[in-house]
């Protein structure tokens, strides 16, 4: 087994880390055979499945990237983060969780047999559909891109450039998600949308769509991490409050049906998608004091190979030796 | 409302946190009202529902203490994260997790039929009953007293003395504990318990029975905040990995099916027992710099009228007001 | 309380019959107080909750009506027996079942959890809406009109007259029933529907719109009773298996989650629709000789207040009584 | 495929029909190793799979026989017919309907999850299990003898002589059946018990382990078939009331969760038991002049290789052919 426990008594280097990360990244790439790549979306269906990558970046600005970290690849169900922060600042945070409860499901992401079962008035949390396309239907604005525009400005600010969307994806994703159709107009049955339908759809399905990087995503890790703000500038780009709620979400929430073994085995906020990405946040804690890069991180994992979950198979596993090694649980 | 925002400029003193301690007790005692006492259990029923106290204890030695101190109630399920502490410290984690999975349910506590639902051969988690039933069956010994032999030396480790068992609740937990007699038939046919099911209830009802005060409770939150060490001696007495592992599941899973909403609302692990105690950690995080005192600690709340979910309503609502005035999110 | 019991020694003649069933009538429709009229759909929501009718066709060719007769009704969920039978007649008995199941449920008819629970792949009978859009979907035709065709074809065969189709309840269906299209698409997704959701939809809102009056109702279920064939005429209507099976169908899932109450306390097979309509069948059976008139007859009831399982309160208390009366029971 | 349709024109002789059964008997006995002998309780597991047999008694007199009719068996759920008839001769019919409901479930036999999700009070219907324990602790008696004492009456006055009780089945039983303790506290909680848990679970273990031959589930079956009266002597066994309940109860509920497909493929009333036995009831009908044997007839059947759903693999195929071919469907 790969090795890399921090020595306390030195100072890392970002060589020194680089090595480590380079032989993980090897190590468990021989993972991505064991998981499918997600086929209900065809277009996510081409992905190379023995991809593996990551980034890291440090909010002492240090990064460190390894793997197949060039390739693009749309956020899904990462956007349900992103929504909810804009949702908060354009609504307040009590007007979104008055539509949207907070609670852990133990049940798939695509469930509709919750809502029904406790008769709910309001879905079980903002990262299933159901509380995704909720949430996104409390956006402001008439049209999808008109919904669109605190997101892509939220974005911009944190990257410096505009994402594009892939228009394969999105028509792709539009013309096959039946149950995400079948979950709407439940809510709308149960009175839960504020915008019309298809529209919220449409928005939805664009948000999934957005086209980022590794590095990209590791960025939005690193301004969660430091609770919104930019560490150089000191720009406040999300609401304090607002971050730290959704990175409490994340723990709790984020990874499907293995929220909870995640919390338990990794032990950081974090959120994935269908195409095989994760957003990890690392916030930063008294511990690591001999080893200041990781004195709070944002983390992106890319690995289209999925577990029965829908996780990444090996950016799991990726990101618990890592978690070990370096002590980044927040527990 | 009450205010006590920190001021991060000062030096803070005991006195100064006991007074704004003082009144948020006396604000939120109020909301005892709104609650009921367990009444399932016929002598949990005597309880004085306007009863609210809490106690603090920093790694760093200080104790704030407010509202009623003195009451001695039983754990209850508060037991079952010393269960699984016992457990995990006997078998090995590894052992314990392949045996009981770490989901949140969004289940009661004393939900079956999420058992049934999933056909699943391990319950969700350890602070479900199934779970924490199938925890107290892995325990060594071949009597319940036997069981229980290194739960109490784990208390007596922490505490300085061995508490007692109030053997008129577990009289009156044993006799009207229906729901627990079917989980547990339910458990022995899928074949999860190790133990004879008369004898792992028998010691499930008497970990359940352990009578300690809200000092105790601040205590062994602290050891925990101190990842099982304690501070003073540096004697580890509940292993790192385990201390960590018991955190995770208790910010997942500790507060029942409110367990989502008091991560987002409060953010710091807890556990709660039906006779309205609960104990909450919160580890030391790089933030309170200039208020050592917050820097890792442990807090003990008592208050017998609990909400919908069987938690201390007006316990909950102080824990939440604290977490938030002095900033101890994990998150 | 009113009675009715046969006089086994005498030949019954339609006025002694009527009378009772004129007090009947009277007695039961005080109970129509007690339920709601359906507001789902907007245009029945305009129904007067005080209607109760009955009328009553035997084999033999003998009429009994009484009470409110004379208002027409749309059919809702009743057309569910008329496409399955169609559907069985243009594809075969064994081509249906294979794409629906016959099993009742226990669970209300809009159901979708049940499909998610079991993870069904087909629904669990064509009673339910889930398994009554598949049925529909089976239709032959490429517009709503063309596949309900044979479907009017078969009413005008029994009737001697085409039905209309009250377009404004159909608009007020389409435009409101969102559950509907949120089962659709859970159909679409698991591969139930054989058209296009839309298609199949409009369908099925065009159906459920058919208008028709109680002496309709009664005269199609004698038609059943007979087992498909015209005892006048002796031409073969429906195909006797198919018209048989239908009557297996009412009797086991007709009466959405009270079907089983209704097998107990009434005994015979029966339909019913949101409008308030029930559509009931008595075979012949060896024990009416003494009452030739009811050996063999369909009875429709109209009485638009509905209980809480979504039938004409006092329609189902009025056929209880009767069928108790008149030894109704096929058991 | 074997052939034995009836003909109309002819008067059919006992020789006739025989001919026939022992053709199909022989012809569906192949299918007997498609299914598994029930392994949950011990000493049923031990049966022979090959074995299939019929026996047919008419309200007549007459009986047809073929195959394996001279095992003995334990009636198991087919108990639970004759415990409700008792009940409610004892309590009234209203009485026990307050207390269990008659609702098909679409849910196995032993399911716990439909009481939880639904919050039921009452149990769905008397032949889940969870209904068919409440409806034994309603007996009358202080022992479980006592209890059982006017069901052994009851056999006895339609048998002839009183059957044993097959008391190694009974401690195999007693011992295995973890589901049914489970069933029991939980119905103890909600209060739908009557008596003592132990003394409920007892009876019901002994009524499940009473052993019977296929001549006398026919005779039970014919009558029921004429609505409880022995038709030679004319005394009145069961009120005629609690018969016809009893045999709705059959069709809507009385194959476990198959029953729906039972009723829309056979349609006659019947109770299966996990021992491979079926007891069916083919009420009189008009439409058998031709064949007075067949004008209401009772039917035992034993095959002790099951399907998925519990029932007689092979014994469902055999009456559902009989039914076919004799016109038995009650519809």
């Amino acid at each position: 087994m790969v090795q890399g426990a921090i020595n306390q008594n030195t100072k890392l280097t970002k060589e020194w880390l680089q090595n480590y990360v380079d032989d993980w990244v090897t190590f468990y790439r021989k993972h991505t055979k064991e998981g499918e790549v997600a086929s209900y979306i065809p277009l996510l269906a081409q992905a190379d499945k023995r991809h593996l990558g990551i980034s890291i970046t440090g909010i002492n600005g240090m990064t460190i990237e390894s793997g197949n970290v060039q390739i693009p690849f749309t956020i899904q169900s990462i956007s349900k983060v992103f929504t909810f922060i804009i949702a908060c600042m354009e609504r307040g945070i009590s007007y979104v969780l008055d539509r949207v409860d907070v609670e852990p499901t133990g049940a798939a992401f695509n469930s509709i047999m919750h809502l029904e079962m406790k008769q709910l008035k309001k879905p079980f949390n903002p990262f299933v559909n159901a509380g995704a396309i909720t949430v996104t239907s409390l956006l402001n604005g008439k049209t999808s891109d008109e919904k669109l525009v605190p997101l892509f400005q939220l974005l911009e600010n944190i990257l410096g450039y505009r994402p594009r969307l892939n228009m394969d994806v999105f028509a792709s994703e539009k013309e096959s998600s039946m149950r995400n159709r079948a979950i709407g107009y439940y809510l709308v049955e149960i009175g839960s949308l504020e915008s019309d339908l298809e529209l919220t759809l449409e928005t939805y399905f664009k948000q999934c769509s957005i086209e980022i990087s590794l590095k990209d995503l590791a960025r939005i890790g690193m301004i969660l991490a430091n609770d919104g703000e930019d560490p150089k500038t000191e720009k406040k780009i999300i609401p304090r409050q607002v971050a730290r709620l959704a990175k409490a979400l994340m723990l709790t929430c984020g990874m499907y049906n293995a929220s909870g073994k995640f919390a338990a085995y990794v032990g950081i906020p974090a959120k994935s998608g269908v195409s095989g990405s994760i957003i990890a946040v690392s916030p930063p804690r008294a511990r690591n004091e001999e080893l200041p890069f990781l004195e709070g991180c944002g983390i992106g994992v890319y690995g289209p190979a999925l577990d029965e979950q829908g996780n990444s198979i090996a950016g799991i596993r990726l990101l618990r030796h890592i978690a070990k090694q370096w002590d980044l649980s927040i527990f």
